[in-house]
């Protein structure tokens, strides 16, 4: 493990996880960062603050100006965006897929997984959609079956308490070594600078 | 009025306010973009959504962060940074004094508040702090009398108004002509950008 390591917290339903993750290995790589892919699940993280549901369904008016910051953000990427329906999709099955996947393998499906929720609007909980993801990440289809295991499914748990722990309340975030913690998509840059040299 | 005008609202309670104030006449001279700097307030803004209380103190771990990064966003831009006591601060006083100046003298009181509250840790809803912010911006302090005229608590509450009519649900914000909202001190230059050239 390199000296700059910056870990990356994520939720497949998180909309501004969706261009973090696409900009992500690019920006890493230029500043000579290594980054951890950890796929977590918001909603115990949004009931210990107790919120009932999505802050962007809590709060509708930040919800409609989510969508169109996200519409802006993706035209000046390059990026299609369209939300998926329903919305917000449940991450359970790909979370737990991200878990049995390491290295490079994971960041592919991750990626994949993204690219059919927010740039097709696909609906992720489908075992269908989830193997295609697999597919396109030229992984073994099949490998939707390891979400049953008990293993995977303690894996996801325990990256959502280590995120807790890391006093991660949203995401995207991203946590470095010395502790520091940087939400959202917005902050991509800051906390890998951080990582490489302790400020923005 | 040139062609690129963009409306920054701002609530003095504001903490990602202060470093938007400081950074915005940099940054709007540097794209030939006229700003009109419109004081709000936050308070009906929050009602109207439901929140009972500032978002930070609804959910407090949000609210750590927010200090954090303002402390690392404060360093970057080598603007000093302290939370004032009592904090969120009352900004109803600062707020109408913002709304009987103009131009020039508006934005050079608005930022001598802000430095004030958030470089000094002052109480800006005290008459002598006001009167203080006054002196620095080379106004007369006994400005501080005109937050009692009714003119000027009307054109306030005008303001909010007209904020929430265009959408603003938090602070700092901004608007551009062809009704774009971008909200945070981190959409500063997406703002300015957009209402040059109708993209970030």
């Amino acid at each position: 493990m390199s000296a700059s390591t910056v870990q990356f917290w994520f939720d497949f339903a998180s909309t501004y996880s969706y261009p973090a993750a696409m900009r992500l290995e690019a920006e890493a790589k230029a500043r000579g960062v290594d980054v951890v892919w950890r796929a977590i699940l918001l909603g115990p993280i949004f009931a210990a603050q107790g919120l009932k549901d999505a802050p962007f369904r809590v709060f509708p008016q930040k919800g409609r100006y989510m969508q169109r910051d996200l519409e802006r953000i993706c035209a000046a990427l390059h990026l299609p965006f369209q939300l998926p329906a329903p919305f917000p999709q449940n991450s359970l099955l790909c979370g737990r897929i991200a878990h049995a996947l390491d290295g490079e393998a994971r960041v592919r499906f991750v990626k994949s997984v993204y690219a059919l929720e927010f740039g097709e609007g696909r609906t992720i909980s489908d075992p269908l959609i989830a193997a295609e993801a697999l597919r396109r990440a030229d992984l073994d289809p099949s490998f939707v079956e390891k979400a049953k295991e008990d293993e995977v499914k303690a894996a996801l748990r325990a990256a959502t308490e280590e995120a807790q722990s890391a006093g991660v309340f949203g995401a995207p975030a991203f946590t470095t070594k010395d502790g520091e913690l940087f939400w959202g998509n917005d902050r991509l840059e800051d906390a890998l600078n951080w990582a490489v040299q302790g400020k923005l």
